[in-house]
């Protein structure tokens, strides 16, 4: 079987509304080894609603449509449904029933602009919403099977979840097992990635490889087909194995799924039972709320301080003034006196400085807008690095907090 | 000219990314007065492409594509445009000096992958991407004209507002003008404030009124089309200035279209020439990174504290140990504290604190996970609230500096 979604509705076409109806839906098939060969979105009109449905039933097994069966004048998909696959819209008691029951359980008075929702399709069969007032309904037509749901993102999931999956995979009883991986990078470009793999993508025919952006990091997505899922498994672990070694990506792949950065560094500091404080300049609080996201993180987090001003650096991490005055706020030497203060002062394992222009002003010819210096200090060795960003205020704040917390990283693997 | 977006990409179709680049497309052309009638998603396979390609030709003007133009195997849209349009796949001189002055530029190797990037259909012409390696092209065919962007969102998005737009309105000499505002809200339900709006939305007839979720704030989008511009605008700026009234939504309404709520709290501070200075406990920073997301933030902002253990609270903020002990870290006196403590150590015209349970863990019967106390200190006064959130850890963290930041620009309005 495969998959065609349709999602109906102006405020997607205006660009109102993001639609994150047919990536659920997407994902959730993709999961089951069901292929989504293509999207469709259109408006609130018949004519384009009707069209749709027409093209896809000559291309899909199954068509999974949602939005426009609401009670206002705009809801035409029912009756653009019955149009396109020659069916008469007629009154589903079923579904007339549900609608009045969900009333009288909420105590609500319900309005004849509801009662258009219970016209169907004639021979459609009910899809129950548990959640809300729009019945689903399902239908075939010349071997293509079409579902229709609710637009309303959690009244579709559920709907889905419980109803339309079940049936899909009571069609197509032998479902492939498709299991993916997702080696998450940063550091490296792409291409540079694409290249050094190049063997490996061409030798390995069972898996596909794919480079998914997700800037500034990559993700690079193995994914493969089957019916055993366990030799699956094993040979998705062993190729994983692989790309990490040296010869290939090595340490470029910080994580896996769904870790982040952040929580790989706080995994690393937990396991080698450290602790950490951090002085942040330029990127005022981001690197401490990414390290924060993660549960648990006052186990290893001590404390920040953000010190924006000159007085701050002074007062707070003992910045001696003469360093600020001879070489300025944004300098290899205040960034370390920043990092090797904060460690003393908050007596952690490991301070962490960074300070930067983040602009859009307060750069120099010298020291233009993104220049920003990332200190790290474990007992008496200080590390700086220096950097070069461009991009806005927020992408320049988000990379030195990126690169912070990827210095962190190398280092606590290594050591 | 009516318009249809076609994004490519296989992680599109299984659901691994969420689409926001035909969003933004729509969203464009809206505000231009230009329909978007279809938007098409279709997976990294020529076939497809080339037959969402073609469909697209026979309806409409202008096509919009994007993806699928790195330098990777499964990058095809070039290849499968020029099958599409029956062109020739020919190396496009302009595009490989581009990338070529682009890698020299950043003293990096190009690899021969990013050669296929500037293998192109015959007769295109480039669109020049000023921040990526992948150049755009578009070319005419019977009529309709064919836009290709890179898939990565920023490269797109400048791609789009720098040559994509203008050309388009070009083409289209007499736009209708379609003009819209957004007012944001935070701080109570659509319900109340469609119910509070129902007479004026009843009688405007010229102006849509639509109520765009954006947790935890909503987006009122007032939208207009017509010839007159002046009266457009005229009418806007009248029906804002009527909801902002106490008599419909006040100072709920916090902000203006892109405005956010950290940029209004740093106009207000920096209009009243204060300082502020903040103490964050569960929080973990996050406060001060959107503070400081603002250009030219340094003004106002003194110093951030993130105190994440108690030895902090006490060291930094002076919070007694006696309080911490008595009443525990999360509590009404540790937060008022820590107000009071970083306002007069940084002598500030404003403190803010916060502290509580982010969770996951960390909860009692008592203070259960989502326990927040925030806290404002100004002159002589300290003003606390205590909040009860749910959700997971980084929706509390969000809700408690959105609470945080709304209590500041509350008190900010009335001083």
């Amino acid at each position: 079987v495969t998959v065609e979604i349709i999602t109906i509705g102006d405020e997607l076409t205006s660009g109102s509304s993001q639609d994150t109806n047919a990536t659920f839906i997407a994902q959730q098939l993709h999961t089951i080894g069901i292929e989504v060969v293509k999207i469709t979105t259109v408006g609130d009109d018949t004519e384009k609603i009707v069209d749709a449905l027409r093209n896809a039933q000559q291309k899909v097994g199954c068509v999974i449509v949602t939005g426009g069966l609401g009670p206002t004048v705009d809801d035409i998909t029912a009756k653009a449904a019955a149009e396109a696959l020659r069916r008469k819209l007629v009154l589903n008691k079923i579904a007339l029933k549900a609608m009045e029951e969900r009333f009288k359980k909420y105590d609500r008075k319900m309005s004849p602009n509801n009662v258009k929702q219970a016209y169907l399709p004639s021979d459609s069969t009910i899809i129950p919403n548990p959640i809300g007032t729009a019945c689903g309904f399902y239908l075939a037509r010349s071997n293509t099977l079409f579902f229709f749901l609710p637009g309303v993102p959690r009244e579709m999931k559920r709907m889905f979840e419980e109803s339309v999956i079940p049936i899909i995979k009571r069609e197509q009883p032998e479902t492939t097992i498709v299991s993916s991986c997702v080696l998450k990078i940063f550091g490296e470009s792409e291409s540079y990635c694409d290249q050094v793999l190049s063997d490996l993508i061409k030798s390995e025919k069972e898996v596909a490889f794919a480079f998914l952006p997700h800037y500034p990091e990559i993700s690079l997505k193995l994914t493969m087909r089957g019916k055993d899922g366990k030799y699956i498994e094993k040979k998705l672990k062993t190729l994983e194995r692989k790309i990490k070694t040296k010869k290939y990506l090595g340490d470029v792949i910080f994580g896996k799924d769904e870790e982040t950065l952040e929580e790989v560094v706080g995994k690393l500091l937990r396991s080698k039972g450290a602790t950490i404080s951090i002085a942040e300049s330029c990127t005022g609080g981001l690197i401490t709320h990414r390290l924060t996201n993660a549960p648990g993180s006052s186990d290893y987090l001590e404390r920040s301080l953000v010190v924006y001003s000159d007085k701050a650096k002074k007062e707070l991490l003992k910045v001696p003034a003469s360093i600020l005055k001879r070489h300025g706020a944004v300098s290899k030497e205040v960034a370390e006196s920043m990092a090797k203060g904060v460690k003393s002062l908050s007596k952690t394992t490991f301070g962490l400085a960074v300070t930067g222009i983040a602009g859009p002003a307060g750069g120099t010819s010298e020291k233009p807008v993104g220049t920003v210096f990332i200190s790290f200090s474990h007992k008496r060795q200080v590390i700086t690095q220096k950097c070069s960003f461009y991009g806005d205020r927020e992408q320049m704040k988000f990379m030195t907090s990126q690169y912070a917390l990827d210095i962190l990283r190398k280092y606590l693997i290594k050591d």
